[in-house]
């Protein structure tokens, strides 16, 4: 047992210094090793692995080390094991209740986009501030004012907010946002809002995926 | 001259070389240069650069060495110089004429999307297989049969296409864009279309982006 505790000491320390590039290619990985499991391939080794998600697997071990060790060496990792251990790594294991702020055009195109529930991502709440919408339903979801978040969020445990509002009141929608609790935001405007340190935001920006594919049309 | 043409030719075998990774950053470089730039600051090192970017000073002077030297050892980057080479790099002093594929509910928030003119990404053809829709405008734009899309892409000289289109018939369709000579392709759908080699595919995904929200939320 002292080997065990030491070992759960080591991994909290080496948590603490993964550096976000890191972390934000895990969910990768979990894509990856899902679909390795779909093709029954129960093995893999940083070759393949690193093929799949085009990184060197020398980049892949080093990000793997950062949470311990997985395979032995030669031997290739377990799918299997690799992906539950990512998975909780990464909190996949949990069920995420998630507010939409912005029932707009782009708002209700989230509100209907498939790929949210599969992966423990629920949209349990939504908010506008055009009385218009206001008590209107969307995908089963009652639109609520603004001046609700704060009860929404206690009331449904909600600690992610997809943010759809046009781009001159992002900053401020995630200002109110931030007031009610809410830690983690996904933002879809094409702007880049403030939040203090201990808030994570996203931003979804589709131009940014364009601006790296016109390197492969013009080189 | 010499010399001139030399680096010329170094910088040409380098860039042959350019990890995929590398590419996908430098637009958030770009991004990060521009907003300096707004800020009146004219001279950037690589620590102030990794702050920004959330990557190492280490890596900032590694990426830019595939394309070359841009700063004086200890002096730092010209914020303006190093940004026109980035846009020459990754081609953002062209404008790119974009089809979109796809005008349902998330093809029309699409449509409506105000940050792709501004960068040089031009909506200028909009295609659906919807017999009510083909004919009908939405932001000016007509909508066309897919089976015009080949003449579209001849006429406009389109080199991207945004698929927003139902997941099960993401692949078909993407075959359909490639098949009329579009190499670049961005994906809405949450899946992982199949393309060949010398075509470009991002996925936008926002579940990926939640996925490593979560593990800030259980960290």
């Amino acid at each position: 047992m002292g080997n065990l505790s030491n070992r759960d000491t080591d991994r909290h320390i080496d948590r603490m210094a993964v550096p976000e590039v890191v972390i934000n290619r895990l969910p990768q990985y979990v894509r990856v090793l899902k679909s390795l499991i779909s093709d029954e391939i129960q093995v893999v080794n940083s070759q393949l692995l690193g093929k799949k998600l085009q990184i060197t697997p020398t980049q892949i071990r080093k990000d793997l080390s950062y949470f311990g060790r997985f395979g032995k060496q030669g031997r290739g990792y377990s799918v299997n094991n690799l992906l539950e251990e990512l998975k909780q790594i990464l909190g996949l294991n949990y069920e995420w209740n998630v507010v939409l702020v912005g029932v707009g055009r782009l708002g209700r195109a989230i509100l209907s986009y498939p790929g949210f529930n599969p992966d423990g991502f629920h949209l349990i709440a939504a908010i506008d501030n055009n009385p218009d919408l206001i008590g209107q339903e969307f995908n089963g979801l009652l639109v609520s004012s603004i001046d609700d978040l704060s009860s929404l969020v206690m009331k449904h445990n909600i600690s992610i907010a997809i943010v759809s509002v046009p781009t001159t009141q992002t900053q401020q929608v995630i200002d109110r946002v931030i007031e009610c609790g809410i830690e983690s935001i996904l933002n879809y405007a094409p702007t880049t809002p403030q939040v203090p340190t201990h808030v994570k935001i996203t931003n979804i920006d589709p131009v940014i995926s364009l601006q790296s594919m016109t390197y492969h049309l013009v080189n």
